[in-house]
């Protein structure tokens, strides 16, 4: 076999990124033993049959062949409708360039801010994929921590110290991991920071409709950064759409420019029958992102009902998301112990912290994707679990 | 703005590559303005019905959250076997790794064989997308000119010059778009070069089921050649399934395993209702491929026989594939001349041979993509107007 590349052979650096137990659990699940699936953020419901029926109508009036590469004009409208009316920033279809996934647009958006070599910051805790996708485009990743003590916001002094030479900063609100919505003092902390070390700001945004307690704040709305912030977005998580890969990038017109040729040769644009289905479903309008965003909002509070009557486990500040990020450090074991300890004795699976880094390996997160009965059930059960290790002779 | 990095500002190369006819040509039919487009390789027919049901079926059935990312097991023993009757190659699930289409195969190929800054090597005439695949990898083209003379098959000795210090070759045949399918000979010396340099060799056979005349061999099928070929497929042509995005590589598994990693990060996988379309589409066997080949099979009879009736234009061997390339040189005008006159006086749309390479500035590539009566008449047209040039005093 020839020699492969060193790039793609470093994309996963070596971790194994929380996946063992997951697979462990799907594993337990094939043997048909009952175990509550409590770690990817898939939605309990399935992309509703409404959209499913726009998208086979398309497919029925021959929307089968290459569609525009950077998208559909009316599927690039909609997205830049509801960018503008969700964040006051004025956005047109040459603003957007839609692309496979929210993942996609990551990738292209690192592909972009830097060459191969370039320093790219990325903030722990963080989504399982970024260190892999800025190592994929060929940059180096840099952590910038952001502390538990801190409630998992970034500051403006880690992120100065690590910004001298680097290309692009990779910010996610609300988050992935841990729930926290960056408040408007940190936003305007990155944007210094982007400022005086001319940075692009990468924004993953997919989590925007999920939002439990204050406001998402977009960084591309603070005054000056829409030329140097890209957006991501996606319908995975808004629209119950994980599945149809739909995502894109908000961004200057010359860098969707840039991203279109970029397209051109790592996807050739995206199916036409799965964009009319967006287009469909962005003009179900906020009132039906609100309605996906619900269940999710109805487990937050069930969760820090629950949390309120004990003291061994703590939450993370839960601005949004569909997670909730525990400190089990009271239990006296670690995040990843904790884990695989629960899986093994009460058949729940959760991710260990660690996966999301170092920030967080005291720490479990829990996906709020089960119906509310059994979220219910399952965080009682975790709870009781957590007591009974506390209160265990060390 | 911060700064855009070279490797994007770079994949366009500077060329139109021949986009600005294509552009005219779909603006003139906007303006009601009826133009034969004859230019990108696109079926007359939709995808069939019966594959679009079996997609709603499985995306009713729920099949609409995250998909395994190397693809459904179904689809990749569906595609190992389909590979292994082909090629006569032992293929197993775990040789294939599913990618939204053929081009982001090209691209995961490109990515595996080479660093920034590494030679890759492709033969013109090439398909459009060639270069910039390559340079948005990060790597540097290098082209190596299979002339017509020489029937649009590369030598041995053009390879072998071209080949120290690369890190691999990429190869089309059935080729797009001259339609030679290369012959067993020019594979072997294919071979050789890729040994005696150690590249891989990344082959693109998504033209594997429109063979006219002769056999396709996979160069994966010669004995040695597995472990350092990587066979880019699709089921856009073969199924007129091109805007689902549905293509493959094949390969040894372990680089199935590290383009695994680079599909975590590039994709996240593809909407699993199109892949349980794509697994009932292949298991319509081959003689549902022979089906959708046919109407090809019929308009290359009918080119041939347009031709023999007179002496100017002169069309490459056309073994394969859904293209005829005509050599106008005997018009006095160059292809690019040709294609464009053509489409302002006749309203006919092709492609100009120089965007697919020097090797071919004397030539237009017809796409055979209207329906016969409709495609004879302007094979009809176009030669009787090549006729006047020739004529025409110089």
């Amino acid at each position: 076999m020839a020699q492969i590349s060193q790039r793609i052979r470093h994309i996963t650096g070596g971790g194994s990124d929380g996946w063992d137990l997951y697979n462990r659990a799907r594993e337990l699940a094939a043997q048909g033993v009952p175990v509550v699936e409590l770690t990817i953020g898939e939605h309990d419901i399935k992309t509703d049959p409404v959209i499913l029926d726009a998208m086979r109508e398309a497919a029925g009036r021959g929307q089968t062949g290459y569609a525009a590469i950077p998208g559909i004009s009316a599927l690039r409208a909609a997205v830049a409708e509801r960018t503008e009316r969700m964040t006051g920033v004025r956005t047109g279809p040459q603003n957007v360039i839609v692309t496979p996934g929210g993942q996609s647009a990551l990738f292209a958006a690192h592909q972009l801010v830097g060459d191969p070599g370039d320093r790219a910051l990325y903030v722990e805790p963080y989504y399982a994929t970024y260190p892999g996708t800025i190592r994929g485009a060929g940059l180096v990743p840099v952590c910038v921590t952001a502390r538990a003590e801190a409630g998992f916001e970034p500051t403006e002094v880690d992120l100065m110290a690590a910004a001298p030479g680097a290309k692009s900063l990779l910010v996610n609100s609300p988050n992935n991991p841990t729930g926290v919505i960056y408040g408007e003092e940190t936003l305007r902390g990155i944007q210094r920071v982007a400022e005086e070390h001319d940075l692009w700001l990468v924004s993953d945004e997919v989590y925007d409709s999920q939002v439990w307690e204050g406001r998402h704040l977009s960084p591309r709305a603070l005054s000056g950064m829409e030329a140097r912030t890209l957006v991501v977005g996606s319908m995975s998580k808004s629209h119950a759409m994980t599945g149809s890969r739909l995502g894109w990038v908000i961004a200057p017109e010359e860098v969707v420019e840039m991203l279109w040729d970029l397209s051109t040769v790592t996807n050739y644009g995206i199916p036409g029958y799965i964009q009319k289905a967006g287009v469909f479903a962005l003009g179900l309008g906020p009132d039906y992102e609100a309605r996906i965003a619900e269940p999710f909002r109805r487990r937050r509070e069930i969760t820090q009902r629950l949390l309120a009557g004990q003291q061994v486990v703590r939450a993370a500040p839960q601005g949004g998301a569909m997670y909730t990020m525990l400190d089990v450090r009271g239990t006296g074991l670690s995040g990843d112990d904790f884990a695989w300890k629960l899986l093994e004795e009460e058949r729940i699976a959760v991710m260990p912290g660690g996966s999301f880094g170092q920030a967080t390996t005291g720490h479990v997160r829990v996906a709020m994707t089960v119906e509310d009965g059994a979220y219910e059930a399952a965080l009682q059960r975790l709870l009781a679990f957590a007591a009974r290790l506390a209160m265990a002779p060390a």
